[in-house]
């Protein structure tokens, strides 16, 4: 049964390993910075400027979890909001590696490092998304790596196999 | 030197391993799905509540990210709030073990599992903290497990080290 909702979305057919999606620029500004960590990560390196300037990070700066949900967001705008996406199923390796200050801009890639077909639901592909983020200066702020789930268009035809 | 901010929260040497902290419970409503999904996971199932009943999780399911979110907000409130947190390095293993539905209420714990000073930083300690997040109906959520630095209150003290 097709789904209505995604038939005319990128499925795991049309998916290759090697292939990149170009994330960003995002800008990061203090707002946002204080708006989720108010609500998310209130710790005093995340809302409040001086006690940050005095931490190891050295200024106000982006909860890591904020600059992983706008990485997010970038990749749906570019990809996964075009692609029969059904869902993450977690993520591994993910490592902050710098902070991301007020009025940063984050930008970076995505490349799809891994595809498999489920042996037990033949519907389904996984999608392994590896992101490398960097800041206005090139250096690198975060990377992760996603495990999604996606629809296959032909679940008859054979395919390479996962678990 | 002393950290005016911290010097009266938690440090290294007051944690141990098997230590564990309650979360919540903490109620997810749809309004809160809904904010959060179109700020940064704008799919069908986050946003939409007739293609969310067509999709794999079954009705209006959170991002799996804000319930991550969610978790870090108790985590803090329960425990980092009170530590002289340095902030995370990131987290390895975190797993979406089935969706959290509108109308849900998750809680949880989370376990010191492992803690390690650094041989080149005596300021810092490693923290390990794995969550393991529920719903009401005590079916597993979410896992994960985050590194976070912490400060070390007795530097030039000798401590199991790490890397």
């Amino acid at each position: 049964m097709t789904n209505p909702v995604t038939k005319d979305r990128l499925h795991y057919e049309d998916l290759s390993v090697g292939q990149v999606f170009e994330l960003g620029p995002k800008q990061v500004t203090k707002q946002m910075i204080f708006d989720f960590a108010h609500e998310f990560d209130p710790l005093p390196f995340h809302i409040d400027e001086q006690a940050a300037k005095r931490s190891l990070l050295g200024g106000l700066a982006a909860s890591g979890w904020h600059t992983a949900a706008l990485s997010l967001r970038m990749l749906i705008d570019t990809f996964l909001g075009h692609a029969a996406s059904m869902g993450g199923l977690g993520f591994t390796k993910l490592r902050w590696k710098r902070p991301v200050l007020a009025g940063d801009a984050i930008s970076g890639t995505v490349t799809i490092s891994e595809l498999r077909r489920s042996v037990s639901r033949p519907k389904w592909g996984v999608v392994t998304l590896d992101f490398d983020m960097h800041n206005q200066k090139g250096q690198q702020v975060m990377t992760m790596r996603l495990n999604n789930l996606i629809e296959v268009r032909n679940p008859d035809t054979p395919g390479e196999v996962g678990s």
